[in-house]
Parts: C-alpha cells; sequence; structure tokens
C-alpha cells in the first residue's frame, strides 16, 4: 500500500507461544492470512517450555482484528494472553494533565504560590480587574466547550463520549500554539443554558473555543456568546474550516490565474462548516456563491423559519436567483466545496464546470467524490484527508488564531483576523513552492502557527479589538510588562 | 527573627547605580534603615557610568516596601528601573498549564490521539458509558469550584480575584497527590444556578471539589451536588478543616489520656468550617460539643430559620442546654475549637478549662488568642499558622482524600472515609514521636497522601461506594485491567 492505512488499528496481541519447532511461523501466517501485517514482535518473557511474545498487527477495521484474533486463537500451541489496541492505551487515564508551571517543594513555595501570599494577588485583581489577564491562568487558557451533538462523523453522542475529541484538541492546543485548553464537556442540550453555562465559566478562561455542536443551534450559541462575552468565542467547525478552504482557495486562484470577485462557488452541505465557508468566502470578496442542500439550492430571498443561518445565506447568496439542485448550480462553476457526504459529486458535474475546475472534496471520511475518480477532470484537488495532497485541516488555523488572539487580549475574532489568518495559512506556500498537489501547507509546518499567530495580531490592532498596550505584546511569548502589587507598579 | 516573616514579601528593586565610589553602601543603609531586609543582589549590567544591579529585598507589608521604594528613589545616583514581587513574578500568566501527556510530533501520532482514531474511543465510551472513567480525564481530573464569595480572609472579591487561589489549589493537587484539577470560578451567587452549572459540568470530571463559598450557602450547594451526582463532592473548606481538627485531636487526646466520648468540646465560629468540625466531631463520637457564634451559644432545640445548619446543631448539640455566650459555654471545657476571629479567646477563658486545655485557635492569619499568651494556661496549643508548632492545614487532606477516592472511583466522600483520613492523618505521628508540639504532621510529610488515600480507599469500599473492581486498585497508579476497543475485551 502507498498510504498509510487511514484509520488503521494497531492490535497489540500477548501470545503464550509453545516451545515447539517453528511455531511462530504458523502464527505469522495466519495473522497474514486473516488480512493482519505484523509490524512488531516483541519477546516478553522466555520460558523452558513456552515464550511471550507481544505481537503488533495492523488492521483495517475491528472485525479484521477479531478475525486475527480468532485465526491466532485457533493454533494449536498458541494462547491469546490478552489483545489491547494502541489507540486505547494511548487514551487511558487521559490524554491530558495539569501541571504546575513552578515546583512547591516548601514553605516558602508554598506561601507565594498559596497562602499567604497569594491573597496579595488576589487583591490586586479585585482591585484592577484587567490584571487577571497578566497574572492568572486567563492569560493564555481556552474553554474546549461542547455539547457533544455534533461529534466527528459520529453524531450525538453525548458529552462523555466526546471528551476524548477535546481532550485531543487541548493537546493540540498545547503542542502547536502553546496554548493551554480545558475540555469542558456540557451535559444539556438547551441552547440557552449553554449560553448561560459558559458566560457563567468565562471569568477563568481568556477564549472559548465551540467544538462539535450540532447545526443550526451552533449559530445561536455562538452569536449570543460573542454578544455577552468581551473574550473571543470561535466555534471551530465553522470558521476553522472556513479558513483554511479560503486559504486554499487563494492559492488555487493564484495558481489557475483567476480572480475571487469573478468566481461562480458552488458549496454543498450548508451546516456549520458549509454556512461559515459561505460568509468568510463572501466576506473575502467572492460575488457569486450558490449553497445547495439535501432539499436542493437555497433560493434567493426565501425564508427558512427552521434555520435563520439559511434565511441570512438566501439573502446574500445566488445573485441569479438559479433553483433546483447541484446539476443545476454547478454549471459553468469554477469552484466546488463540498462538506456534505459520499457520492455527491460525479464526472457528470465536474464535465459542466468552468475551465480549470476547483474542487475542495471535504467529506469524511469518504470524499463527496473518490479523488482517483476526479482527478483526471480537474485542476485542483483538496480533501480534507491526510492521504492524499491539500488536505483541509483546521489544525492549520485553530492553535494560530487562539494564540494571536491571546497574545494580544482580542475582545472577539471577527472576520478581518479570520482572513488575516486564512491569508497568512496561503502565505505559507511561496510562489515558487506552489503546485496542484501544494496548495495546502502541512499541518506539521511549523511555520504555520507563527504566521497565523502574527497575522491575527496585526488585524487585531488594526480593527481596534486588541487590549494589550502594543509594545508589550512580543513574539518570544514572555512578558514584558512591569507587574507589581501596590509598590511601584 | 526566629521565624520567617509570615506574609513577608520580596521585592525585586532593578537600580541603575552611577559608578560612584561606595554609593551601593548608601543604597544598602537606606533600605536596612527604612525596614527592609537585603536577600540578594545581582549585577545585571556593567556600564562604563552606571551598573544596573536587580536587589531583592524582604519586607513585612506594602507599606513598608514603599517606604523602602521612596528611600532608594530618593538617594542622589540611584534610579529606579522597576520594582518587581517576588509574590507577582510568580503568578505572571499563570501558575498552572495543560499539557498532553504523550507528544503529537507526526501523522502516527496525530491519528491516535485524534481523528481518525480517537472516534472509536469515542464509540467505546458511548457503548459503555463506565469507560469514561477509564479512557478519558474524568479518571484523574476534580474540578475545584468556586463562586468567590468566601476567598481566604478576604470575603466576597469575585471569582476572576479568587482564581489565583483555585489555581494554587490545583498545583497543589498535582504536586502532593497527582490528581489534575481544573479551577472553574463562576460568575454567579445564586446557589441553585451553581448546582444546575456543577451537574452539566460533571461529564469531564471525576470529582468536585467545592472552595471558598460563602455559608450558609455552600451547605445548600454540597447537599444538592451529593445527590445528584454520581461522583465525589466535597466542600474543602469544611471538611478538609474538620477532617485536619479531628486527627490533632485524636492525638491530643492520647497524649492528655482523655477519651472522646467524655470530652466537652466549644467550638466558636460556626460558619462553614465550624459546622463540619461540630458534625465530624459528633461523627467520631464525642458527646457534648458546644457551638458559639457572633450572637451567643447555638441553643439546644433552637430554630434558625435563616440558617438550616444552625438549626441541624442546635438539634444535635449542647446536650446540658447552656445558654449565653463563650464565657458560659467554656466553663469545664476540655477542647477549645476557634475558627472565628482574633482576640475571641482571653487568659480568663483558659482558666476555667477542665485540666489539660488542648486549644484549635485556628482563625488566620491572627489566632484567637496570642500563641505566647495561651501557652502558660494549655497544655496542647494547634494554630492554622505555619510559623507555631501543629499547623491545622487542608493541605494535609484534600490532596489525599480525592486520590483515594479517584482511585477506587468512589461515588462519594462519606462521613467513613472523612473518618479514616482523620485517623491516617493522626497516625503518621508515631507514640514516639508524639508530643505536645507535634500531634499533626507537616504538610510537607510524604507518608501523609499515601496513608490517608489508602484508608480512604479501604472506607470506600466498606461502605460500599467504590465502583473499581478492588482488584484493579494498585498503589502505583498503573492501569492494569484490560483495555480494548470491539476485539477482545
Amino acid at each position: 500500500m502507498a498510504f498509510e492505512r487511514a484509520g488503521g488499528i494497531r492490535l497489540i496481541l500477548r501470545l503464550e507461544i509453545k516451545n515447539t519447532h517453528s511455531i511462530f511461523g504458523y502464527v505469522a501466517t495466519a495473522i497474514g492470512a486473516a488480512g493482519g501485517d505484523i509490524m512488531a514482535v516483541d519477546l516478553i518473557q522466555a520460558g523452558k517450555e513456552s515464550v511471550v511474545r507481544d505481537v503488533t498487527v495492523g488492521v483495517d477495521s475491528p472485525d479484521q482484528g477479531e478475525r486475527v484474533v480468532a485465526a491466532v486463537s485457533a493454533l494449536p500451541g498458541v494462547r491469546v494472553i490478552n489483545v489491547s489496541d494502541r489507540v486505547f492505551l494511548a487514551h487511558l487515564g487521559g490524554k491530558i494533565e495539569v501541571t504546575p508551571k513552578i515546583p512547591v517543594k516548601n514553605r516558602d513555595d508554598l506561601s507565594m504560590v498559596y497562602t499567604p501570599g497569594v491573597a496579595r494577588v488576589c487583591q490586586a485583581i479585585h482591585q484592577d480587574p484587567a490584571k487577571v489577564f497578566s497574572l492568572t491562568m486567563k492569560r493564555n487558557t481556552v474553554a474546549v466547550v461542547t455539547d457533544g451533538t455534533a461529534v466527528l462523523g459520529l453524531g450525538d453522542i453525548g458529552p462523555a463520549a466526546a471528551l476524548p475529541v477535546m481532550e485531543g484538541k487541548a493537546m493540540l492546543f498545547k503542542q502547536f500554539a502553546n496554548v493551554d485548553a480545558v475540555p469542558i464537556c456540557l451535559d444539556t442540550k438547551d441552547p440557552d443554558e449553554i449560553v448561560q453555562i459558559v458566560k457563567r465559566l468565562a471569568p477563568g478562561f481568556g477564549g472559548i473555543n465551540l467544538e462539535d455542536i450540532s447545526s443550526p443551534r451552533c449559530f445561536y450559541i455562538e452569536e449570543r456568546l460573542k454578544e455577552e462575552l468581551d473574550i473571543p468565542v470561535f466555534h471551530d467547525d465553522q470558521h476553522g474550516t472556513a479558513v483554511v478552504v479560503l486559504a486554499g482557495l487563494l492559492n488555487a486562484v493564484k495558481l489557475v490565474g483567476k480572480r475571487l470577485e469573478d468566481l461562480k462557488v458552488v458549496v454543498v452541505g450548508i451546516g456549520a462548516a458549509g454556512s461559515a465557508v459561505i460568509r468568510l468566502l463572501l466576506e473575502a470578496g467572492v460575488q457569486n456563491v450558490i449553497g445547495v442542500d439535501r432539499m436542493g439550492i437555497i433560493e434567493r430571498g426565501k425564508e427558512y423559519p427552521q434555520n435563520p443561518m439559511w434565511t441570512w445565506i438566501a439573502q446574500h447568496t445566488n445573485p441569479e436567483g438559479i433553483t433546483g439542485n447541484l446539476a443545476d448550480a454547478i454549471d459553468g462553476a469554477d469552484v466546488f466545496v463540498g462538506v456534505s457526504g459520499p457520492g455527491v459529486l460525479n464526472v457528470g458535474h465536474l464535465r459542466r464546470m468552468a475551465k480549470d475546475p476547483i474542487v475542495f472534496a471535504m467529506a469524511n471520511p469518504e470524499p463527496e467524490i473518490e479523488p482517483e475518480v476526479a482527478a483526471p477532470h480537474v485542476r485542483v484537488l483538496a480533501t480534507g484527508r491526510s492521504d492524499y495532497p491539500n488536505q483541509v485541516n483546521n489544525l492549520l488555523c485553530f492553535p494560530g488564531i487562539f494564540r494571536g488572539a491571546l497574545d494580544c487580549r482580542a475582545r472577539t475574532i471577527n472576520e478581518e483576523m479570520k482572513l488575516a489568518a486564512a491569508r497568512a495559512i496561503a502565505g505559507v506556500v511561496s510562489d515558487a513552492e506552489l503546485s496542484e498537489e501544494y496548495i495546502i501547507p502541512s499541518v506539521f509546518n511549523r511555520r504555520v502557527v507563527d504566521a497565523v499567530s502574527q497575522a491575527v495580531i496585526e488585524a487585531a490592532y488594526a480593527t481596534g479589538v486588541a487590549r494589550r498596550e502594543r509594545r508589550d505584546v512580543v513574539r518570544d511569548g514572555r512578558y514584558p510588562e512591569a507587574v507589581s502589587g501596590r509598590s511601584g507598579d
């Protein structure tokens, strides 16, 4: 296989194997026959009559894993002691921890970070509330808030089952941008209650990352929180996706020699991500966008009482008043953006697009059209997957955008900051590097976070939403401002 | 001074000093004359005409600090560049961070801890909700929840100003017991709203530590949360204090040769801590307790409509129906427990106590009676301060009690677990070590956390509130249970 198995599972089989001539050969054969790849073999314990080995086996699916285990179990002279799974092992006991930045080893340390010393810090914040931004975790901490209603492709699995995703997000925040992130999994689906709770939690956080909240509830929740809080609120499923799509599109149009304002863009799947893509493309200057969902094209000027966001989209898109479905929308389109499901797009559609079709087929894990099928008919193809070129991954956006917002103490993350982030991501790909296979940088490109955070900071100052003294924002993350209690402030 | 200055402040003065003959001698003299102690001098930069030095100065109060800075500023040839404060420097940017337990360095790591691998972990929890305890941060994480209404001795300073205390608590949880703790500072004082929010937050947490919530609201909030949640809820200001007082009392009565059931105990200051002390003493077998607050003795059988906890205390204490005030209550008392304020207790009171008076004078920072004044008249004296023997410090209790509760997946922290914790703390002081000056171990005694957590685990199993398989609880913190996805569970 050319690519690593997408979503591949690695099992670790601990086997007790009789010391009979060449029996491990039978084990290896059985694993291979059941579809497993042996990736590693470790000797755990060697006895007189038997040995214990850990055999790491790659499989494509849980079912295949069960077939491998069954095949090995059926061998004479082999006992399966247990089967563990690398992914599950990585999750044991949770993936994040809360650690002190300075140790508390003795009475002197204790009196600084806790009583009695801490009382003076509390009083300083009580007297000057703005000091909470420099003297506490609020400086650097984001709440990753979910209700578990739209988790990955799994849907409404509830807050507890969503926690591993939120922990993973917190890991990425820290690893990619040194942002501290705290998972908050809420046991309620009531949008007003979610708004109320997040408002009440806000004193301890410098930003709110909403995550995996179902559409259209997510729009209302984000909107209300943005109105009521003075810290950034950012629904990553919406805006992270939109920013990265725009980044890719900026490079794609550069490549094909088109201008944003001349494009016709069809967006399919008007949930959280699709709506945000539409809004950001309009902000960026695209003038002809058509939204398509299951029930067809979102019609110019139509009211959608169940979904105010669709009503907004109906007012701001589809200037030619096209009706019908995707086949009607796609005629002469320059760009297709899919955040829907597999099979939505076919070669017939591609043939009806304008010259040099640009296709973002981001349904996960199966894109709207198989990349191999689409390839001969498009100029630029991006997907949500890591095993094809041009992966649209929110990880390119959220660490840097929050890093920048926290560093300049932005009140909000506004449209200008998102546009700046998109341009920064696009800019990481140099003109010399730019190609059909490389319009979006890798998530592991270390320049991305810095580029995004710097651009976001510039945009925040330019739009007047940064609250920190400009001179105090330094790139190395140190804190130059003079800090003290009553004395010498 | 024999003791380190309690609440002492260390300032760092960055000074530019002209290179004139012996001018630093004048600086040192000026600092000393203003009451400061020079603790360190560091050369930061040496120039031709001047040098820059950081001078660390210990002072007793912010006012004294200001006098020191003013005195130095007035010297010719000296410029004060800035003044920073060691305590404030320690708080810059916050005191805790959220860190990944495993690194995310490449695509393979990413696919394990985030998409696509994480989806299988989410599904496993969705199918078997109990797995959230092994596969997520819930395993080891406590929310430290406050509304900022009763912070240290500062009172109602609000949720943001309370945050440094909650961060300090989180540091101590991690450093002393490897418990991950997340500060949650709520911007509401409505007890029902606090209950509702904590309930909604509960999916991600293995326990709730309530902190610095004013009395009597704290009783209602804790009671309701204990009823509605299946994870431990523990108001540390109440029970942490009570557990440590009981621990000290167990050793004190051993020393003086009395029995709990024969004691007459007077508790003064019937807020969060005082109420909890009374309840735990009754649980432990003390039969004659008298509560005294500002308005006098809590009278046998009286109704206190403003404070249901007092009504409960009135029903369960003061068996002799004594009325009046502290002077009336103290006659013949064996034990005085004060969680009130300075000056409450005088030598006249001590003289009216029974033989071998035991006094816990825990008002902070000034005890109910000055230790030097009390010493000649009491047999055993404990305070809340670190600069006298026998410090009653909650830090002896909360790390170990939550460590134990998390390790056995306790549904609650019940009275038996608190009693077990108290006995474990007392037991760390051996009979050979036991003396009037040593009834309570040091907070830095490493045996305390282990002793408490083990005792708490035993009590949890004995009372049927532990949910984890007994065999899976191991002392070294590893996770022996077999864990996997669908295959080979």
